[in-house]
């Protein structure tokens, strides 16, 4: 069958397969320098429906955007110490400027607490400045020598959130409410993918953070990828900031503080976490087009056709885009609407319109089905609404599928060839985290008993580590 | 009176004006490397209504965005001689990464016609390929010895249009329409900024276009502002680049390509165009608050009234937000919402609830007047409709009394202290623009007998150069 020459098979070549989606559904490519992208307009579609759906999530927290420079002084890296040896070797470093040498050079952000911070500190006074709220769209720059397209890149683009508080507690609220309110239910509710939140151990932490939450989804070879994180720096910024302020007491003190990102790498996590031998499947929640009506053949009767079911449907409110491209054949843009995912197509042909039907095609489980053109509104609607829920069903017994409950470390090691591991943390043992990186093997996260992010003092017998391979 | 003395008035000192309101508004700082520009989040809130209008007005033409990396090999650069001309002296290079020398250094880009059209070459093989039309959201850098928040930046944000057409009529057209139905319905139907919309001269034309249209705007201190520009490129740069097509004849040509831009810089204008000596004055249907609703004093009933108010507003489409900081001072807040510019203002205190009233305060004229409650919805939609109107009345009336018409290159040279100068083309002779760059008077652009752009190929004798001294 032509649908599955098109691509490389998941289970034949994983990476091979990905790389095909990006080109094939013309998602991204890669730029002329090593590392970097060029978004495509398919792919930046979708991207701008991520943007947006994170957005809103984080403006509901009272969080407002901003934008802070590019370019940082090298002097302001140096400022925590284990964020400087966290980037150093990855910093792209402009030199020279308007042709001249620099005086002193300018670092590329790879992200961006040290210039933000140093702008808390004059904008923090006092306690009634506080929490102060910020986040920004923005590209960084990480210098990349394994680059991998949207997973590992020299240019990405994210969000950066950076916040502010009076106390600790107040800083760790926060931090957990943007991992579940914004991270976890985008994750979940807008791109079906069933993610788990917890704790990272220290090794695993963000360079200068005291806590890092994570979201890790596990894609459809098994492999486990950070799609977003949540940091609790505590005063590791605000002291050498100086982001201080007069308490209610009257007293000086240091700020406490969260910074948060998810970034493009979210763009290889749908790809590979809802794609199939056919190619990338869009959750109908974040596709750009949800609905493509395909005109089959004849132009006339079947174009107005065409332009008066996808009025009705966009109407209901649905993203409908019009495939009349007849020159070509029906196949070819019928595999092509596969290939970038959109959930549902309604074909039309003459004979379908002279009946008064059209055929209700569905990505998500490739079924296709006969439906009078009076009740197809309703019906493709329905489709919509039952494809969100399937997919993240789907992904969840697929996960739960690739998850083994381990007790020993060598049977968790063994069983992240396949998926994750479960393992008591206390089964992990002192040199665990060891032995597990030793064979290419990570803990993602620590889970309490609810499955949930755990309490910060939780005992350690009360925690699960999550094991896997990662990208 | 307080109000007065918040800012340096603008008659006193114009330039010390913007930089009180940018501060004092909240609009924006310098950033801590030279040029570049941390802009606030109320400041952002303002950019993302300007990219909202002006994204929306973008895709009605059928352009997707897309996005391309920041990085460019130098190399790129040469291809277009007077591309390379033009910006080799402003460029930031990246010359470590990694903690490496590169071998080949690259460049932040100042603009991304090398690198967009080097994919173009690569995604248009057939006329069916065409038009080809994409958009960017990015930063750019361009080394900046005498920078100045918004205007000129070594970084700024900007959106850059790039497309590719048939042929020579279809890329003008594009050109054109991106200057009529994007720039010029954007600053004048939201922004309240009546721009003139003209063509450059050669020499004040973008390096590498064959044609530059331009939106020009007149500052409250009689100065011209840039606003936005549209190139025709010509085949400039599908030659070097080799973006060529199947045609329908079956024959091989070059594609003609347009690209535009408009920027940060449009907040500057912003500014500069609609404020007053109280602070920032901002046209309804741009604004991020278009009503702020003040509680004067006590917290209970009147908080209340205040939110059922608000909540009124909102469900009539307003953007509302309100202030019950009644632990600062009823004076200090309104002086801080007019620095701010929020277009109305509703005042409620103890005993305008008791009356059933509330004072609505329009930010244009500085009026105030006493609504009843239950007809404050109507009342306040009306300000915000007048206040729409009355704002570019106002504009084009100083625009109006701050341009002569001018019959000798002298006369405009001196009227260009007070404004712009119109002078017919044919007065400003062969040496003419030699002359008013000396004086520090520029061509700003060259207009129809219509007033609006002219025909490419309008004889000299009917255009009008329109003179002034620019930003």
């Amino acid at each position: 069958m032509a649908k599955t020459a098109v691509l490389t098979p998941q289970n034949r070549d994983f990476p091979r397969w990905y790389q095909d989606v990006l080109a094939k559904a013309e998602l991204a490519e890669n730029g002329p320098v090593r590392g970097t992208i060029v978004i495509r307009p398919y792919g930046y579609a979708i991207w701008e429906r991520m943007q947006s759906e994170i957005d809103q999530r984080i403006k509901s927290l009272g969080v407002a955007n901003a934008y802070f420079p590019l370019f940082i002084p090298q002097s302001y890296f140096e400022k925590e110490a284990e964020h400087v040896e966290g980037f150093a070797p990855e910093l792209a470093v402009v030199t020279i400027g308007g042709g001249k040498k620099l005086e002193e050079p300018v670092v590329v952000r790879p992200t961006s607490e040290t210039v933000i911070n140093s702008y808390f500190a004059k904008w923090i006074q006092g306690h009634r400045d506080l929490p102060l709220l910020v986040n920004q769209w923005a590209n960084v720059v990480r210098w990349e020598l394994r680059p991998r397209l949207f997973l590992r890149g020299t240019e990405f683009l994210w969000q950066e959130g950076h916040t502010a508080h009076v106390s600790e507690a107040d800083a760790r609220a926060f931090a957990l409410r943007v991992l579940d309110e914004v991270y976890r239910d985008f994750m979940v509710e807008v791109m079906a993918v069933p993610v788990l939140c917890g704790r990272k151990t220290t090794r695993e932490r963000f360079a200068g953070a005291e806590t890092t939450w994570t979201c890790e989804g596990m894609m459809r070879d098994g492999k486990a990828l950070q799609m977003g994180t949540s940091h609790e720096l505590g005063q590791n910024f605000s002291r050498p900031f100086d982001i201080s302020f007069l308490d209610e007491d009257g007293g000086q003190s240091y700020a406490w503080q969260t910074s948060w990102g998810a970034s493009t790498r979210l763009m290889g996590a749908l790809v590979m976490a809802q794609g199939d031998d056919a190619g990338l499947r869009l959750p109908p929640r974040l596709a750009p087009v949800q609905v493509v009506v395909v005109v089959a053949r004849g132009e006339g009767q079947v174009s107005e056709g065409a332009q008066s079911v996808a009025g009705a449907l966009r109407s209901a409110g649905m993203r409908v885009e019009i495939d009349g491209r007849v020159e070509s054949s029906f196949g070819r843009r019928v595999v092509d609407w596969e290939l970038k995912g959109v959930p549902v197509r309604v074909e039309m042909g003459p004979r379908d319109l002279e009946r008064g039907e059209a055929v209700l095609a569905r990505r998500q489980r490739g079924s296709k089905e006969t439906v009078p053109l009076d009740g197809l509104v309703p019906a493709v609607h329905h489709a919509l609404e039952e494809t969100q829920t399937a997919m993240l069903q789907e992904a969840t017994a697929f996960r739960a599928d690739h998850t083994h409950e381990a007790d020993s470390v060598d049977e968790a090691i063994e069983a992240c060839a396949e998926g994750f591991a479960t393992l008591p943390l206390s089964a992990l043992g002192a040199d665990g985290e060891d032995r597990v990186n030793a064979a290419g093997v990570s803990v993602r996260c620590l889970l309490g008993a609810d499955g949930g992010p755990p309490e910060i003092d939780t005992p350690e017998a009360g925690l699960v580590a999550i094991l896997g391979r990662a990208y």
